[in-house]
């Protein structure tokens, strides 16, 4: 039996700042990966779907500060994925198992530990791609920072900024499912639109806007209970200026910051707001939530309201993986609208 | 009957940047007010005991900005105090009462609502001028930020700036009761000398450690896990930077910046470590605690720990309200140890 050859995007250096470009990336064949090399406790997988993530840029800066390990040079870009099991030396999983969480290798094969996984499978209401999707870690980030940590109450006024990305379009719907009103930031007129069909009471584009703080105060002249941060910078530090008082700020991301030498970053003027205006800044993980409480309640929460129309969640999918680095470099550089992921 | 004349302390103008100069203010002779002027809800005190806090550094520099309103230019200083009233046109203080909280004018005899006032009364455990000390505003400002905000846990590692004064001193042994090892920063050998007497395990003079983030390190290997911060600036930047995960900053002043023109503030570098590093922040205004379970927690605890002598508390007399204005400069300048109080 000869070898079977599969497909793998490696990262072929690390990138300290800029758009990363397709030739920092290599689609390669390699012979694949085989049961026979199974250790304890690992799984033969083949991933199904895998995600393109705006936080995976701090993963290939080389600089190892992030809270995610690094990808390394010369090594395969790793991200969220659902995966169906082909071999297994776990007595978790079995082959045909469904599986997601955790980090898997950019290869249409790959050996994966099998610690932390969760297995998944298809219902009525749930097919395995809503696992990368409406009921997977952007949408569950979005769940722990608005509902867990932003403590909402109705008729407060929600800040999102990515607000089309995988993460802000469910934060836009999670607050107007709890009477919020909702002021969305995103960086394209077709991300706008979008986000309006979420519910968004106010959006505008943080490329045309102006001066932040006050396209902030006009969207908002009541000012910012909650205001839920994926892109840190500047607009963190207008956003500072129209909190209300007891206000909560969710950091998430940091978007503006990740294409960014370290020695550009942005440094921030307005922290002493958060004394003045008394707010409390949460940071979170949101690995650390699975599985919890929170976790049960935001599966049965959002799988009901997607079974019944009630939250639609865009995905923007690419087909192979051969396409891989042109999706991810979109992601990066603003490019799309949804969640990105690829259909290996 | 001729009129009583009384000394009083004024603002001759607003500084916005620098340490304020004796020429900045003015002692001058005045007429008394007397009781025949008491509006609705007023009292006519005369003070015992005013304060000179940091924080008013930031009342006036005319920006209007802060979180007590400005002092403002021409018109008498006002800051924290015990008081005997001597007239009253409220149904809840009688002459003859004391009374402490809210903001009392530098001046030997003064009109001011009654409204948020507290009786407080001499016992044989608690003297007058300890509701200006181990009770006052500081402390009490102590309490809230390490206990009921700091969420502090025995074995826990807790970095405390300005730890000699009027709020530090009483975080070093909040916390040090609590079990907590401390790490305590201050501006001179005399002070050092003083926390260490007060309990802390490690401190250091933040004028001559050198590098912030290095000199944090050496005294805290482990971490930190609650930073109480009274500095704000490039010292908080370098504790965000030795923080312990799930660590909590307390932001309760800004001493570093206070002196310094809008432009030339600080700009923070380390924001995005909330995210790597999952830290909450949290803002407050001791203000709000009053009265609350909270406070009548505090005055129960640090009544008692302090009559039996666990807890002492350094204040910083001065006397005669002409010598004010010096005594004020001195703690804008970090040339006072404890509270510094005028005996009036």
């Amino acid at each position: 039996m000869t070898a079977e050859n599969i497909t793998r995007v490696i990262l072929n250096n690390h990138i300290p700042s800029g758009i990363p470009k397709p030739s920092d990336f290599t689609v390669e064949t390699v012979s694949a990966p085989t049961a026979e090399i199974l250790k304890d406790n690992e799984l033969l997988v083949r991933p199904l779907y895998l995600s393109c993530d705006p936080y995976m840029r701090n993963r290939i800066k080389g600089n190892g500060g992030f809270y995610v390990p690094d990808i390394q040079a010369k090594a395969a870009i790793t991200g969220h994925g659902v995966c169906v099991v082909e071999a297994s030396s776990s007595n978790k999983f079995a082959p045909g198992d469904h599986i997601t969480t955790g980090l898997f290798d950019w290869a249409q094969k790959a050996i994966v530990p099998a610690e932390g996984r969760r297995k998944v499978s298809e219902t009525d209401r749930v097919s395995l791609v809503d696992y990368i999707g409406v009921l997977g870690m952007p949408s569950f980030t979005a769940y722990v920072g608005t509902v867990v940590l932003g403590n909402p109450k109705k008729g407060e006024t929600l800040l999102v900024t990515s607000a089309a990305g995988a993460v802000g379009q469910m934060v836009v719907q999670l607050a107007k499912a709890r009477g919020l009103r909702v002021v969305a930031v995103a960086g394209s007129d077709d991300k706008i639109e979008f986000v309006k069909t979420l519910g968004a009471d106010v959006a505008f584009n943080y490329k045309t806007c102006g001066n932040f703080e006050h396209a902030i105060h006009q969207a908002a002249p009541e000012g910012i209970d909650i205001y839920f941060d994926n892109v840190g910078g500047e607009f963190l530090d207008a956003a500072l200026m129209n909190m209300r008082h007891h206000g909560r700020v969710i950091p998430c991301g940091m978007a503006s910051q990740y294409n960014i030498a370290a020695d550009d970053e942005y440094r921030m003027e307005n922290f002493s707001q958060v004394i003045i205006r008394k707010l409390t800044i949460i940071g979170f993980l949101v690995m650390e939530y699975y599985p919890t409480a929170s976790f049960t309640e935001f599966i049965a929460e959002v799988s009901t309201l997607y079974a019944c129309g009630k939250i639609t969640y865009k995905i923007d999918e690419i087909v192979g993986l051969e396409n891989g680095p042109a999706a991810l470099i979109d992601v990066f550089d603003g490019n799309s609208v949804g969640r990105r992921i690829i259909r290996v």
